[in-house]
């Protein structure tokens, strides 16, 4: 396993669903930056399940405890290490399903890797509940962009076939976390709340696409030629359960433009320079440009769904039927909007203290 | 800068657009593999301008050097060094316009990251020409998985909003190398050519999509969290300039989906797990399950034009208009057909070596 | 902070002396090992103050928690999170000399480094008790290194200017533990114990010597140019704090030999390669040559002791006189035996796992 | 093989004693400072064989090319690619031998890491000619300290038994460099230089302590607890092959100390916080003091030998004699010197972009 994403602000993540906890260690994070537990169990509560539209029934109290790092409130520069206690833990089920790998999750290529070792309950380390540790360094990050001024708002853009209408930068600040599938334009919201409830009812799931953007992201993030940043917010991204694709700015439709239409003119605003357009998605040569950086990410429907597949048993390589009970949700896309949000801060915050831009600004 | 990539087999990439050189040197790769240099010439040829469909009319002779980690052909175990001598350069031009970035280009953003330090002749570090070195360090990534059985193909599906009909891996294999697009589908392959000359009249450029498919790669490549399959394929990827987007599998197209019909059934067949469907691309979990892994990437359409485009002058922040001259592709997509292989190459001989795959293969 | 030590094995430490507790995460332990709480703990107690030999007064129950990683007793290939929790913690001293640095401490470029945000009660992030990490970590090493039948045998050789006598394997392995100062030279310990106590009395404290020998290590460990066997080793011991000194094999004193004397002549021993003498401590190259890799770690005299000495006053710049009071070891040397000995493990079990030398011997 | 150092400043070497050339990439290295050739000629030609002492008859002419990294002789920030190439190579007598290791030599340990395959000339990969790429990139190293008023001091403190007194800075630098043993005690060199003739003539070799001092260092460099200065310094160190032991300050010698004797006390000089004394060498918990780092570096005797020694042949597994022919330094001391302060100033540059201090002094 490689447990660990970042160069300067590393993140390390343990924990398994239905382990003791799932833990994060953020390491590199410069001394002086006042955290707030109430701002990190914030975030957290953001990725909570909501009463309706198909998330998962599982309960947890979902407490963070921060065991290190801070001294007064006050990060120290010491390695900041955080846990959420795992309580609301069924784990019989899985026994029954242990040899036959549920489609579409890794049930099959980790009991290869690891030679049946894998701790296979509730999907063990390839569950989506690892991204607690994600979202608790997320936050922890967004309070250092913060000081540089930095933002990152995060929409649903897509439910199934649902789309969002365009909708500007002062709707998805107002709107997105006011419904419950976070998407900015209200009236689609509902659409999408309703599909997600109707695929629910027929023991299916669905997907959809989250859109990211970061705001007064300054000139020169980015470290070309291998670690892009577009190659590091994507790496991190990935590493988000369910995620198979993503661009940035106009990204796949860009390939029907041509140059003279794709290509952003540059200007002059307030002594700045900007462009007219932001097809590139505020980043040029893997650098940010100061426009806002647009990053769009793929979330497959989610594959646990109660309707019966087709699977085998894995140690006597036997056909096998399998429909999954236990609690899941239909469409993981509303909860993993503050998650795609925290790798996109994480590989910012990473990419900031690499370019230097906190000398100074954190007193 | 950040100049290397992988983890065991690393490649480190150096060398300008008009430089001396374009060089990469190759650590980690095992002791025992024959390298020979027309197996990189080769790949290096794949990348050069053919003689039409609107790619760049520079001329060079780009002949690899190999400077060690060969001994009588065949790998020491030693870092792997090897370079291409830059010839036709004509570097007059970009005097001009140095401090008038060109739009979609790194110019503006590379000027303020290196603060004006940075060789903007022919775009330096930023330009495609240094897709060369990934070739080379590609071209021994292909021998080395291929004494695993492994084979990557890598075509041309789209051009514009023209789009290849799907095609199978035998006619890939037989055709994609064989036009000027490297698209498998003969039809298409002429139309996209066309496209591509009438772009180049008008002055404009053309994006597309590239596809590649990795076959044979075993059960198990991948190192989550963090390093999953896709995430370090993606940050590869991301390392090609003009490329704005990636998928695996059904990619951006599954959040249209069902989870009951994106879920990959498994099934047996000749005694192996394979499932019936490869919605996933080859990878669950961040992790290989043996099926081909595929890959899409889009690039944006090139950004360099002969059309007239709106700029400014970086120093004296005024408006300036420009219109590049030089010699540019109209459509370099067919051209980063083997630099995308090579990526991906590149990335699956680190994780097979971190997988321990080679023992005893390479004697 | 850089709190990450390894490659594939890949350690990171976290927590304070006065803060909630001491942990580590373990990264990329192949997955199938048996690891019993209780080989652990033994571990950590083995590093615990002993009775007598002017170790700390401060009593920790020190009772390790694991808290993901493993499923009925072994490990899965996920990261094994564990933590010590601090419990006899007495921090008010420690206010009255915040800005007063202990000459021999790291209080002055700690309260530099991170702008006095630094946790400074008990030395913060800079106590020695951040070993317990350290330790935990080497426990699980130490049992994934046996598993390939490599040993580690570490000891006190001198206590101020009381040096062992030439001690055999046999006397290491039987001796070391079983002495307060864990010296295998039994007449000799007793003289040490009592410098130790003597120099305790004075308020004053005493350094060490401390001597480790890997047993069984196959030949081809290291990774040159830059990993050598030595210089990962070295990095590793220097992060134990009062670590002054490393040499490997005759170390120093090879400076004063000639070549001819140096130089350990090969000959063949049950049809295996050997050399007759191990001046090399078992390394050449960078690479272990099969013979004991035998490594020798300064450990300078506890910097904290109660006779007054000489400081200043770092926020007001003037001069100041200094007592340390508290709880602590007048020689810190029997302690930091089983430290050694884990970050040798650790630098080991990193480069099997590089080497592969664990595939197929782990089931 | 690892072949890249540091983690900012990140220096990749490549490049075999009989192949093509020695090389280095220098990645990391900030945009705008002047690099002139004759800087790092200078340093190599430091490195060359003298007329005397003992030093190899290998005559090389050893001339730079700087490849990439440079425009108009200042750094653009991109990697900087520089090699050297081998010229005076007769590789005839190493075939006779090669199957017979040369006692203290990598050749047994690398011949058999690499499975035969290594390239034995000369010691390939392995001998003391691959540190020409070090001091190239410690030349840019040292040029980049400089910008910050750091200063590297490094001398020859012992050859055989034969000790330097104990010099002062200003002796360092005024004599250091004007004799054949750099040794800045002048009447010391001598006895030297004939210990080391007298070597030669017996077909015997000699080895020593070369002495670094790191000067006007700030305080705060270095990243504990696993990137401490000691630790990164001594893994550098360790990349120079004969290195068997390192210390810093009084290193093994401050083990006879008292706490009372060792701690260096604090005070003010000049409105700065200074130590009285210096027995930490400069750093504390792994960080810099601002007092003068000292570093001190054992270095064997010289395993090439002319005298008959005992070896093996690694394919028959039968004893054989071994007489080494060729050239050889009876004392590589004096040529180590630039190249331990090589390695020295790479560290320091890295620990010094970490820590972010030439914002704003490069301009």
């Amino acid at each position: 396993m490689a447990s660990s994403l970042g160069k300067i602000f590393v993140v390390t993540s343990y924990g398994e669903s239905h382990g003791k906890c799932i833990g994060v260690v953020i390491d590199g994070c410069p001394a002086g930056l006042e955290v707030n537990e109430t701002d990190v169990q914030y975030e957290i509560n953001r990725r909570k399940p909501a009463a309706e539209a198909g998330a998962t029934a599982r309960k947890e109290e979902d407490k963070i405890e921060i065991l290190s790092g801070l001294f007064n409130g006050i990060t120290t520069g010491a390695p900041i290490s955080m846990l959420v206690r795992n309580k609301d833990v069924k784990s019989v089920e899985y026994e029954k399903t242990r040899f036959v790998p549920r489609p579409g999750h890794a049930d099959y290529t980790s009991f290869i890797k690891y030679r049946g070792f894998n701790d296979y309950r509730g999907g063990g380390r390839f569950s989506g509940r690892i991204t607690v540790g994600f979202v608790m360094a997320g936050a922890v990050a967004k309070l250092l962009l913060k000081k540089a001024g930095m933002e990152i708002l995060t929409h649903t853009v897509q439910i199934g076939n649902i789309k969002s209408k365009n909708t500007s930068i002062n709707k998805i600040r107002k709107n997105a976390e006011g419904n419950l599938v976070r998407c900015a334009d209200i009236e689609t919201s509902h659409k999408m709340a309703k599909a997600i409830q109707t695929a629910k009812e027929e023991g299916d799931s669905l997907g959809g696409i989250i859109e990211a953007l970061a705001l007064n992201v300054p000139v020169g993030l980015g470290e070309p030629v291998f670690d892009t940043l577009e190659g590091e917010i994507a790496k991190a991204i990935f590493a988000i359960p369910a995620v198979k694709g993503i661009e940035f700015g106009t990204g796949f439709k860009s390939v029907e433009k041509k140059g003279s239409e794709n290509n952003d003119p540059f200007d002059i605003e307030d002594n700045r320079i900007i462009t007219t357009s932001n097809n590139a998605g505020g980043i040029l040569g893997g650098i940010s440009n100061g426009m806002p950086i647009v990053v769009r990410v793929a979330i497959k429907p989610t594959p646990s769904i109660s309707k019966t597949q087709k699977s085998i048993e894995m140690q006597r390589l036997t056909k096998a039927n399998l429909s999954i009970k236990g609690r899941h949700d239909a469409c993981i896309v509303p909860r993993a909007v503050p998650v795609v949000e925290s790798m996109v801060a994480i590989v910012l915050a990473d990419f900031a203290l690499r370019a230097g831009i906190f000398t100074g600004v954190i007193k």
